[in-house]
């Protein structure tokens, strides 16, 4: 039998960019080799290639341009985290660029420039023939984050009575066919879609048959207009491959595929696991200290804030406090339960939500299951907290009052937990927004409170 | 201009299975009207079927499979969630069954099956050809989450000389096509897969051209035993749009296609998030209380554990807090910032891992940046909380306190984020897996901790 992990053919595991491959340009670099540089660099495919320039000191970074940036491909640069492509596309000299962007599809270039400020978006919309630069300012004129900045302007189309000889013939009589496409679209006279044939269907079809018969079930355009989130979500659900985009007349304005979707769903993703950790947007993982704070601070000043309320609150009971210290060591306990309990139910609301499967049809019945189940772990917490005070501290007063307490907060936190979201997304806000600190806060202040309060009234009352 | 919302083609926001959908059918169900309940159901796409008989209450989908149930086809099935799956497929005639299974492709079909109950799986095979059956079964041979699981066995093959021509031949003398392909790939005699060539551009070269001269770049194939995570990630880090599988001894096992590739990146990012938050694993939207309360119990039952230690912590300076009972109202401020820091690192660090993009080569510039990070954000809270009490409660001392356990706490906060997850991660575990318990705990105790004992030296000792 082959030894699988040999076979180079069929290696996954393994990350291309590890530090041996980084070592050995970097000493390459230092010794000014550029020979050396371009051996290691140029087998790598553009992902690769991209990632080992943005893992590189800044200093060492510099280098490499000196030494290695004739070599740089289109395809190396719209992979380029967005920091570092700026660097990199305001020192490449202009020859270069222009290579660089000539064979790239409107996609990758609009990608390539919606993150660079003007002078770098000038220099490479510069370097374009004017029908390529036309199509990707077409792009840019969608709103960003949308359909129309997600399509490729290069599609396939034929007119409704093709058949499959001619659709054959035309595509080899082309010479700038994308580098992607799955289907060909049939077009009316106005170029409004009409329908889509796969390409795997024309290839095992007779050249006599028409298009038309072989048209692919479920049809969808998508609105240029569109949020690119959205289109995700349809790629995703409905295991779409391509869809033709069209303008507000509903003409064919582009084409999205699933790599872009996938994309997309992927960076929608991290926003939300971001966020709901209080990261405001992803940064590279080679980010430096200044722009990780500026990610952090806002949400942590945020929740000193919020910390602060419940600092007020236990600040009315300080008479409580004084009267048996002893309160102090287990009021965190009540919070800090809380805490996690609202946070479960806010991540599985909010992924829900990402996933349109908690609707407006369904969200009463997610309600009434958050209660249920904020209910029935509150009842099981209380007795093993309770018993557990009992047993300990020998006070069964005392485990009447923490197990009250985590009933009522373990509500508070399920329901917190679902109706914040929720709440966010019916005002058209992200769902993962602002709800973590919301929640907290709540069960914070509301553990504080239930379990002070009812302290104060029975035990020391 | 035409109005794009009224546009049906061009119509993605609108969930399909809306409650006035599932009003109408509910009622058909009630009322008996078969004939209503196929004119609401049979339009949809069968991902939206399968949404609808999701949501249905468990009577009314009883009622649905008695009066529709012929109606279900393999589709619908397989877009079903487990639960769902397991009660449908027990609910179906034979016949029934078998027309559904019959024209599935064989990784939808393992699909539909790993998760049953050895009958419900049996009734499936069952339905199938030898031929069939035999191909799902050789794929259930793999293990649970990996590629061979993954992978359509139905793939399209030519010979390494294979012309355009004699491809097209080939492709439309068949007649079991896979529903879905996008490269026919070349083999060698002993069916080791050697290249692959995309459908654009066989369609688009001239019959006489050879395969072999036309093979698509950055050609890879996966092991059947790699990690389904693993695929996910390949996928959407080079684009691939499908990827021959090959089993120990090389030779072509199957096809992973994209939108198969792009379902496993969702599971996998909503068990990351739903991880760090304390849910094990994935239920759907409309998952009973029990069902609810069995994925988060454990977890704060955990927690429980974890929070007696920091009342442990907090209990050794009961006399610290007799003596001046505010410390109890702003403690929990410094350990509940500290949880915040410690998240976000946490989440920055598991999205990175998942990506690939914390990595070995990176992993020391990463701990030194979440140790600058927690620094200054130290020194920013510390600043703003510090002053703050010193000027609302008038005790520069306590300011001074508050601020250096602030301090302390994000820098622990900031290292145990990144180090947890690290070091699971190292260890072979899922990072994502406890370290929200972990980290938590580690910033509770730690804030109680260097607040607490700050204090007592400098404020009351």
């Amino acid at each position: 039998m082959a030894d699988q992990a040999k076979d180079p053919r069929a290696a996954v595991a393994a990350e291309p960019v590890g530090p041996h491959l980084l070592g050995a340009v970097v000493e390459a670099l230092e010794a000014g080799q550029a020979a050396e540089v371009a051996r290691l660099i140029d087998p790598l495919h553009p992902v690769d290639a991209a990632r080992l320039i943005g893992a590189l000191r800044p200093a060492d970074r510099r280098a490499l341009l000196d030494l290695w940036s004739a070599e740089i491909d289109g395809d190396i640069l719209s992979e380029l985290d967005d920091a570092i492509r700026q660097e990199v596309v305001g020192a490449l000299a202009p020859e270069v660029l222009l290579e660089a962007v000539r064979d790239l599809d409107s996609d990758d270039v609009v990608e390539l420039v919606e993150d660079l400020d003007a002078t770098g978006r000038a220099r490479v919309l510069g370097a374009l023939g004017d029908a390529d630069r036309a199509a990707v300012e077409q792009s840019l004129g969608y709103p960003e984050f949308s359909a129309g900045r997600l399509m490729q302007r290069e599609v396939v189309t034929v007119a409704e009575h093709a058949t499959v000889g001619a659709t054959i013939d035309m595509l080899r009589a082309s010479d700038d066919l994308p580098d992607r496409f799955y289907h060909v679209i049939l077009v009316d006279p106005r170029m409004r879609p009409i329908g889509q044939a796969s390409l795997g269907r024309i290839l095992s079809s007779r050249r006599e048959v028409r298009l038309a018969d072989i048209l692919e079930p479920g049809f969808r355009t998508i609105a240029a207009t569109e949020a690119g989130a959205d289109v995700a979500h349809l790629f995703n659900r409905y295991h779409l491959i391509s869809a033709p985009v069209v303008d507000a007349a509903g003409r064919l304005a582009g084409v999205i595929t699933i790599d872009d979707a996938m994309a997309v769903l992927d960076e929608e993703h991290a926003e939300d696991v971001l966020r709901l950790a209080g990261v405001e947007g992803e940064g590279g993982a080679d980010e430096g200290v200044l722009a990780t704070v500026a990610r952090r601070l806002p949400w942590l000043v945020a929740n000193l804030g919020t910390a602060s309320i419940s600092a007020l609150v236990i600040g009315q009971f300080e008479a409580t406090i004084a009267g048996l210290v002893l309160l102090a060591a287990l009021m965190p306990i009540v919070a800090s339960t809380g805490g996690i309990a609202g946070t479960q139910a806010l991540a599985v609301a909010v992924r829900g939500l990402a996933t349109r499967s908690l609707t407006r049809a369904n969200a009463r019945r997610a309600i009434l299951r958050e209660f249920g189940a904020g209910a029935l772990n509150g009842l099981a917490l209380a007795a093993v907290l309770g018993f557990g005070a009992w047993a300990i501290i020998g006070d069964a007063e005392l485990g009447v009052v923490l197990g009250a307490a985590m009933i009522c907060n373990q509500v508070v936190a399920a329901l917190g937990g679902v109706l914040v979201p929720l709440g966010l997304h019916r005002l058209g806000l992200d769902p993962a927004l602002a709800s973590g600190t919301f929640v907290t806060t709540l069960t914070d202040v509301m553990g504080f409170l239930a379990f002070l309060g009812l302290a104060s009234m029975v035990l020391i009352g």
